[in-house]
């Protein structure tokens, strides 16, 4: 029963916390396809990602038929410091809008990090850490996940080793030194510490450097290094699997004061937000026990799921890592440099990308001009700076409104606001000073880019 | 009495919220002294002081009589996005730290201006938007009331002008942008906008300005431009007035669980932040119903209660302001460019001053070499980034624990966390890099700069 009032922000009891993450894979009729081995073209085994992931995460990888997976009371301990995260009502947005929609959004900002992705961090640090590992390595863009992992090892006492893009590492001197007061140790990459690193320097020299090229350091930094494992903030299941922690909580809020969600929007780069949020209302809708209409939000400059190929394809640039079968732009796509508002990635998690096809889930892409023009109404009215990827779901949700609005329905919107924007305030300048511009690739270069997918 | 377990975070509901501020000089035998008409050294009147205050902000200013006045509605709503904070139980740092203390912080930083100043710049707002003014003028330093005013000034739609310290508005373009992206018009100051400002470039070509000199202009602003008041963030009465809602929602919070503190920690700038916490606990000591230890913790670069004198001095370095009595450096006093922490103003509350004189709390000073090392450290452990100035306070904390650990007493500890340290990622960057330095004014600087204070 819907309580009479809504409270602005829903924060669960303690004993009200979700004890497990919830696997969608495991209510899934299509499984999402395995991974291929790159040299095989073979499904990976265990053994195979063992050298590459900690053991537990292999297992979780692989798994697609538990649908319950308990979370280690460590694990929870380290939860109960920043979560839960708010579900919030936007009763000052609904007013601005004039609308007679409900807007909920889960807000994940809240931490030091930052964003959403200190879920996934600190699960792979502990599994790490169980493992007896010394340390672990991973790539980061922007820098929120590298932040997320840098908190999470420290808190375990891990060993951090952070490949940050090089043009990144020279222009976002701030979340360096965040991952730095964590204790990372952060390699501006291209570097000449790895074969790989030392290569793409010889044959590109003064490059800035790419997402793909600290991918391919940093998985070579770790299977080359005693004691060290890879680890990965979007796309892989287990990341998923982890983020379910945030649809989880927003279920047990929304049903404690007995709502339910009409539309539930998020914005999609990797995966790891959108599919957290939507796992267990996907699974409702999978089990025939409840409907809901997903919307995933990219960016028009990185449209994987609306243009993109479902295709196996490389998870990275380097095309070192394993094969994973998405909606992919094609490995080698990069958005232009005028692309700030985040969502990079040229493929989308593959549980996503099987629920796309079997058609449990829409898609839109929207121009980064108007999502700024959304994350500036929203700062204003509902007093969160967002971050510019959590700004495509506020861009949907404020059009869904505005719809409710002209057709007088009063639906029920759920988005996913994944994080803030604090440490994105160049690109807020270049729009504040009107110097923010739109990409769309045209129909030849996707084209052109997807025509590289491996033959599988 | 006591509850079997303490959560991690207390949230109080919506309805257990204050719906009034404490006005703590209602319970004081001694009253602050009054602000004096630096023309005519007597004390201003109401009348006087609506020429720079809006009217309704000129009568919680002086009144000294009613403990407790309502907070609008309105204030409460806008309160309602960001508030309740948390009061956190620090779990994991007793834990790490080994001591059988229980320490709890109350964190103002999860809200866009990073800092308790939005509950004072939210109430300034909304009395001048009630008052059926264009817009405010303030000055800021580092840059956090700034973003607070711009952000309350956005949801009432108020103008907002902000005079920012010209070094600032160079060096920390990213708190410029989100006050832009609030709306507010960010000068550099000295500007030559004003008459004040224009002289004082004749005077000094080329400085990078202080905050002495915006306030200077930022009063200008105001007086000379119709339908305009100036607005301040710290140090006067009405602002601990506003910011008492941080020690009525904690004792609220305390008093639900059980939870009786013994010692109250707070750093101490202008004041605002220790005046707000301590506020409703210092009533109970005041009115004889309870005892707490208060501790102001203060920069030893810059000790206006530990090394001050309690007198009368102009609030800014101008001298354009009123007088006010309180403990104070002298307001030529500037620390040394190498104090990165915050905290800078050469005075302290008046009512403040009054408490400290009278015995009522105690005061002390800490380096900022120490203060980092506490913020790294709580960092790692509580997984919350401080803002420097709220490091002081932590850093006190962990001293009072560790004491605890030696005497093995089981004191309960509380200390106000103000805000974040996202937009201070440069001062950490020096302590990362090892090239932080402290500076401790000698006792004949601090003696040359208070010998100037006026004759009153």
């Amino acid at each position: 029963m819907a309580k009479d009032h809504i409270p602005y922000k829903i924060y669960l009891e303690e004993n009200e916390m979700p004890k497990t993450w919830y696997n969608v894979r495991a209510d899934m009729k299509n499984k999402p396809a395995p991974l291929l081995n790159p040299g095989t073209l073979k499904p990976m085994t265990a053994a195979e990602l063992s050298g590459v992931f900690c053991d537990e995460l292999v297992k979780q990888e692989l798994d697609d038929v538990t649908p319950y997976i308990e979370i280690p009371e460590e694990i929870r301990e380290f939860y109960n410091m920043y979560r839960p995260s708010p579900l919030v009502r936007a009763y000052c947005l609904e007013k601005k809008l004039g609308t007679p929609a409900k807007i909920y959004y889960k807000f994940e900002g809240n931490n030091t990090s930052g964003s959403h992705k200190l879920n996934s961090a600190i699960a792979q640090a502990y599994y790490a850490k169980k493992q007896g590992l010394k340390g672990v390595t991973t790539e980061t863009g922007a820098g929120q996940w590298g932040t997320a992992l840098s908190m999470a090892c420290a808190y375990f006492g891990l060993d951090c080793k952070v490949y940050m893009v090089k043009v990144s590492y020279e222009q976002k001197p701030f979340r360096r030194e965040v991952m730095r007061t964590y204790g990372a140790s952060v390699t501006p990459s291209p570097s000449t510490e790895t074969a790989v690193g030392r290569k793409i320097l010889a044959e590109h020299p003064g490059t800035t450097g790419s997402l793909g090229c600290a991918i391919s350091e940093a998985v070579e930094a770790a299977t080359t290094r005693e004691g060290y494992r890879y680890v990965l903030g979007s796309v892989l299941n287990q990341v998923l699997l982890h983020q379910s922690i945030i649809g989880l909580e927003t279920k047990a809020a929304m049903d404690k004061y007995g709502i339910k969600p009409d539309v539930i929007i998020g914005c999609a780069g990797g995966g790891s937000n959108l599919g957290g949020l939507i796992a267990p209302f996907m699974g409702e809708k999978l089990r025939g026990e409840a409907d809901y209409e997903f919307i995933a939000v990219e960016p028009a400059s990185c449209p994987s799921f609306t243009r993109g190929t479902f295709a196996y394809d490389f998870c990275d640039t380097g095309k070192v890592c394993p094969l994973a079968k998405m909606y992919t732009l094609g490995c080698g796509f990069i958005p232009a440099a005028n692309h700030a508002g985040g969502l990079r990635y040229h493929g989308m998690s593959s549980v996503l990308s099987q629920l796309y096809a079997d058609g449990l889930m829409r898609a839109i892409s929207v121009k980064q001009t108007e999502v700024f023009k959304a994350a500036e109404y929203f700062a204003r009215v509902e007093g969160i700076l967002p971050a510019p990827e959590s700004s495509h779901a506020i861009k949907a949700a404020i059009d869904e409104a505005v719809k409710c609005r002209e057709t007088g329905e009063e639906k029920t919107i759920l988005f996913g606001l994944t994080g803030t924007g604090y440490f994105d305030m160049t690109a807020y300048e270049q729009y504040n000073d009107g110097k923010m511009t739109d990409y769309v690739p045209t129909d030849e270069e996707i084209k052109a880019s997807v025509s590289c997918l491996p033959k599988v």
